[in-house]
């Protein structure tokens, strides 16, 4: 009997947004394996290693995540293939990722190589967007209106033309990119309709208007949420 | 002392996919609240039930929630009262709210009238979005693309626009909206790019590629999931 691969979402970063369902699933598997940067701990195993039991064997997927060298896909190619043996010898195997499992996030990578030849089971999990309206206090987004989920890499032609055109937009991925946003949302006049959030949910959480931020830049996982139109009010 | 009200995402319909954090809040607070239609069961109370403690005072919250009656600001305001009088006596109270309180959902009726005078905390909720594309096994949304979310009862012009401008497309509450959904998506000839996904994580969870699903109508909780261009294989 082959093994089950599960792509876990353990949630935004407080350790009590894990689900029932993804606890159960970190309780029996004997194998768990997350995404770390080539230096430094992982923040999905960070995030669920309250829930970890002692004793699990435990794979540590080392990327480059500097643009220009994501997605290495040799990379992605060898722990295929470590993640396959687990599964081929009957042992199911839980990729730990930080939010959503297929919101963004590494777990595609896998995913694609796996998907075909072995059973998978994908648990959903909160994802930032949730976590960053519920930090700042914002709906995301009510009635019949459109959001638009932007990643702040976009080239800055497209992400104006993204916020102009959507009522309700959440920016991901905010990180080095924070002054083309402020640029962007101080030509559309809505520097005061945007909202901050850095690292949500977790002890570090800041929030803030987005008017008020200091500095120059943040980190990766920071989202920068805009209302706008004749529903500004959100309701 | 205040009660605080709490906006507690119960998740998309598998009980299990409820988060440690609100099932701590759920187990403390005295009174619960719910949305429900004029007649029949609330699905917020039915998703939670496994997991709400015995003796707890319960506010129904019925509305009607047909086109046109909705939303019934006259019912808000009653039953924001009725909330805020256990608030002024102390009580927390919790709403309960399918999926994330701050995606769509009712919940910011409550939360635009009570915010002001009360203390607040909104858990937020594993999402229909992640939920469904686990249900069909497709990522949402990967790398730089823009994701956007499309509510079905939008007028066919601008649901065709939205789509056709973006990579990932999600469309939600399709219900009655079903075969405007088709018509656009066949003029766009993204039929075959379509999955369907009705009452994802429920026991009845219907999964098919929309190009297989018979009949005219779909249940409001159903979604359409849409990936094209040149990033279709979604990796």
């Amino acid at each position: 009997m082959s093994g089950t691969l599960y792509g876990l979402g353990v949630g935004p970063g407080d350790p009590d947004l894990i689900t029932l369902k993804a606890l159960r699933v970190l309780e029996r598997v004997p194998v768990i394996a997350y995404p770390a940067p080539e230096t430094g701990d992982s923040l999905a195993r960070t995030i669920a290693a309250p829930h970890i039991p002692e004793g699990r064997d435990e794979i540590v997927i080392r990327t480059p995540m500097v643009p220009g060298k994501f997605p290495a896909h040799d990379v992605y190619d060898r722990y295929a293939e470590e993640i396959s043996g687990h599964l081929a010898a009957g042992r199911d195997v839980a990729v730990l990722c930080e939010g959503d499992p297929f919101l963004y996030g590494s777990f595609m990578y896998l995913f694609s190589r796996l998907a075909d030849d072995h059973a998978m089971q994908v648990v959903p999990g909160v994802s930032s967007l949730g976590a960053c309206a519920a930090a700042a206090g914002v709906p995301l987004v009510s009635r019949n209106q459109v959001l638009t989920v932007v990643p702040g890499p976009l080239d800055e032609v497209e992400l104006e033309a993204r916020i102009k055109a959507s009522p309700a937009v959440a920016i991901m991925k905010v990180g080095r990119h924070l002054d083309k946003i402020r640029r962007v949302l101080g030509r559309l006049n809505l520097m005061n309709n945007a909202h901050y959030v850095e690292r949500a949910t977790m002890d570090e959480q800041r929030v803030m208007p987005l008017a008020e931020l200091n500095g120059k830049g943040a980190p990766y996982f920071s989202m920068v949420l805009v209302r706008h139109g004749e529903d500004e009010a959100g309701i």
